[in-house]
């Protein structure tokens, strides 16, 4: 009997990626960094802050010289100056009983130690300030190098750019990095029934779901997304456009061939195509049985389900972690597991680990949000418009009762 | 005395934003609408499917033809054809005792009901095949507009797209949509000890990190960041650059005066605009105390923190959600509240909201995530990037102990 598969587990699944390799790197301007994946560590090549800075507007003290101060007891301190924005503070030497105006950012004369804010002075004279509270070395004062000292590592290689990471490199004046190139995923959709979303389609026909689906996942998951088009059910147009596509393109999205014959079909292409090595046929998840990936040298093909909801379970489960290994991505690679509570009781089968498409319901106080199963068929997409993520049944678990804890993996782009 | 605030509470300050409208709207094509904020409801202009789909390859029935078939007594049905790829399966009409092949995605016989799978098949000929497993009427089946009914609401006002979305768009033939326009923020660094972060700073001088972090919050927000560059702290300079800026920006962003004397000078130069009204002028916060907003007409200017770590976190509680709502964008404008356990004591002052950095550490089974806090003056930086998120301390509460459930808001972009 034909179509059964060998299946392998998901964890098996992902451990296919450990022969696959991290894409080669560009350099690109700080500016346009956010998102992208350092292809290097990242040491401070000086010191931040470059010199001792005060956090506040005051004056800038020999903390000595405030000890036991008070309301009732001012120390009274002689004003040799100011220190202004942008000029060198070490300019200006304290002498024991001396002070200078100070304003936050500025740098600290030399011999201070510290800064009394400027609450808590009061002004004799030009010359003459009495300070009520005393500060302890270093007291409202970002000391040189406290953020970072010179030749520390400041950003991991693998590290996704946030915007405080690129604020701590423009602090340091790194202004372009090196990042790996972003994975570039070409899509394919088969079926002699598609026509394209622009189309009206005729009797028998439908529009192409996948491919606008596809390439926003890819996107999402910041890669550049080529969408090829549709391909009928004809082997010769297919393995010749896989051959031709692979050419631009780090990795292949077949989808369309979810019933046996069309999988076998691609199953074929993938198998003839010039040194292919299939890897996987067949997940023991639900949905996204009928996956296959195929690779070409570092390049992966995947055969995704038809179904739009499989196909989509099956990106963010297997797919988009090898695309953000190629990427150069650091763990973690999955979408954001949420604990949550079921919102009532959610049955599954033994034997395959299951992905149920659930609606959180957040909470004001503390408590855990509730995850509420949305029920449909693998081809629908209404359900997973509704969906916020999905909720994790283990192969051996017979189903979660109303009220239990669990995992969900988020969706991205929520908040 | 000067420079004292009156303070609100962050509820009341995201309360003036109420004020403020949404702006206009935009064509964009489907293919560009990843994250886009739609500003109409869709709804389904037809059905989707638009016909009745086999979901498996095999035999389109009337179910009643099988109902009591088995292993051992099979129903025996003629064959009067196959339902091509693409090909109206209308054509084809059963009279009891009759079947049709079908593949999955095909359009079901006229008077067929349900589909057998082909595993559950064997033929006896060409024209002659036994169903060993009895089906109910829509097995295997999707129905015509099962997925959406025409008319329907398919997506409502507000939303931001995801993949999903553009996928059941590209269903119904919708291959553009209206969307709002994304707000353009423009982002000035004031402050005559800063120089651009491709300069070497010389004594006294500092590079402006707040430039690049806050473009890079404004883009991870969605919308445009247009970097104005530094001025120096001059008023003169500083009102005009706004007065300018104030064209073709839907909001400013001032940071580098979070000292009490250059703060009033923000305060005049945001006062003395055309038209403009002081909405709010510190906040119950820490950090973030120092926050000014001003509006002139529906266009929101912002006066930030100078420290750029108490600069971060205001964007993402108070500035970020007025984004999200002059983008269209509906609830929740917050970033992800993370329900977590503390890893150890962390303290906080009665009478102000803290937000306390905390890195996550992330179990593998259900357990909630661990945030330990990461301790750091508001100047410096590197706490921040090792932080995942805020731990909200409410105003009433001295801390939490070790073990205690709390929230954290979730920076995005993390998986």
């Amino acid at each position: 009997m034909k179509g059964f598969f060998q299946l392998i587990s998901s964890k098996d699944f992902l451990e296919l990626f450990d022969s696959f390799t991290t894409l080669d790197t560009e350099e690109v301007d700080l500016v346009n960094g956010l998102g992208r994946i350092l292809a290097q560590e990242i040491t401070a090549p000086e010191e931040l802050p470059p010199f001792s800075r005060s956090t506040m507007d005051g004056f800038a003290v020999r903390a000595r010289d405030t000890f036991g101060c008070s309301e009732s007891e001012p120390a009274m301190l002689e004003i040799i100056g100011e220190i202004s924005m942008g000029t060198s503070g070490q300019a200006i030497s304290l002498n024991p009983g001396q002070t200078c105006r100070i304003w936050t950012g500025g740098e600290l004369a030399a011999r201070a130690d510290a800064v009394v804010m400027i609450e808590y002075s009061h002004l004799l004279d030009k010359q003459t300030v009495e300070l009520f509270k005393p500060v302890a070395p270093g007291e409202n004062v970002i000391r040189a190098g406290e953020d970072t000292t010179s030749g520390q590592q400041v950003l991991p290689r693998g590290r996704k750019l946030r915007p405080q990471d690129m604020g701590v490199l423009a602090g340091l004046g790194i202004t372009s990095v090196t990042v790996h190139r972003r994975p570039v995923v070409a899509i394919l959709s088969t079926g002699d029934e598609l026509v394209p979303p622009e189309e009206q389609p005729g009797p028998g026909q439908i529009r192409d779901i996948n491919s606008t689906t596809l390439a926003a996942l890819v996107e999402e998951s910041g890669c550049i997304a080529s969408t090829i088009g549709i391909i009928g059910d004809d082997f010769d147009t297919m393995f010749a456009t896989c051959e031709k596509t692979l050419n631009g393109a780090d990795m292949i999205l077949l989808s369309g061939g979810s019933s046996v014959g069309k999988r076998d079909f691609t199953l074929k292409v993938l198998e003839k195509l010039k040194n292919s090595e299939l890897l996987a046929h067949g997940v023991a998840i639900r949905p996204g049985k009928p996956t296959i990936l195929a690779r070409i040298g570092n390049k992966a093909l995947f055969g995704l389900p038809g179904h739009v909801a499989s196909a989509m379970v099956v990106f963010y489960l297997l797919v988009r972690p090898l695309l953000l290994k190629l990427g150069g991505m650091d763990a973690p690679l999955n979408l954001l597991p949420l604990t949550v509570t079921t919102g009532e009781q959610i049955p599954s089968a033994i034997g395959r680990e299951e992905y149920v498409r659930v609606q959180l319901l957040w909470k004001n106080d503390n408590n855990l949000p509730v995850a509420l199963p949305i029920y449909g068929k693998s081809g629908l997409l209404s359900p997973l418009v509704k969906a916020d993520g999905l909720l994790v049944i283990n192969r051996d678990c017979e189903g979660l009762d109303k009220g239990e804890t669990g995992k969900v993996l988020l969706f991205p782009v929520q908040h």
